[in-house]
């Protein structure tokens, strides 16, 4: 084997501003808010499907089943079927997953405490759109 | 004025696992890629629309503009014209969009850091995906 681009399998390295690399679309799924708030629920210890969905507001059944595929593709959680009768099915976080958690979760702060600033800002921006509409 | 329900303007508090509190609409839009990859751009300073749009590989014109005016309108970042010929648009971070760019900087660090990891569970799964298919 010669010179190498880019450290292969585990190791393997991004760049987000790159069109072309997968970081991208890492970046995508991580940053979705579905994703955001069923990791931070799952911090505290594995959750079954129907309580995960209880507890975020206005989630659907099929938007929740399929943020979970994708979380559990991308190795940030992990599926188990319980042979009960129907079958439950719980979560638990990964390693990997756990590490995200802890940043997704000031994320989620961040916007939960600034929710009055960008509020303000909204309507700071709004009034001036207007008030340049009445001027044209 | 009596009991409040919640605290009014700047102070408000949200919960992003309440459908109905705006905190979602704002953590959906702060999550989104291109929000990402901008306000980290801003961080050094003033960039002008043409140098971002050369910096992040992939953004068409249409994509960026909205992403700008979105985090304009939500106080992240702000507009400047500059008088010449043609008009130069030029976008600065504000205070506010600076504490959301650290935790977003360390959100892409993530990423780029954990590619290696997110593949390889993608590989197991897909790998795994297959297996069950085949046994079926």
């Amino acid at each position: 084997m010669s010179t190498r681009k880019s450290p292969p399998g585990k190791d393997r390295h991004g760049n987000s501003y790159d069109a072309s690399c997968p970081t991208r679309q890492v970046l995508d799924r991580i940053g979705d808010k579905w994703t955001v708030l069923v990791l931070i629920l799952l911090v505290d210890g594995p959750v079954r499907f129907n309580e995960l969905r209880r507890r975020i507001g206005g989630v659907s059944q099929k938007m929740l089943s399929q943020t979970l595929k994708s979380m559990e593709r991308d190795g940030l959680v992990r599926r188990h079927a319980i042979a009960t009768v129907p079958v439950t099915v719980e979560y638990s976080i990964t390693p990997l997953g756990l590490t995200l958690a802890t940043l997704m979760d000031q994320v989620r702060l961040w916007a939960e405490r600034n929710l009055g600033q960008v509020i303000a800002a909204q309507h700071r921006y709004d009034a001036a759109a207007q008030a340049s509409d009445r001027a044209a």
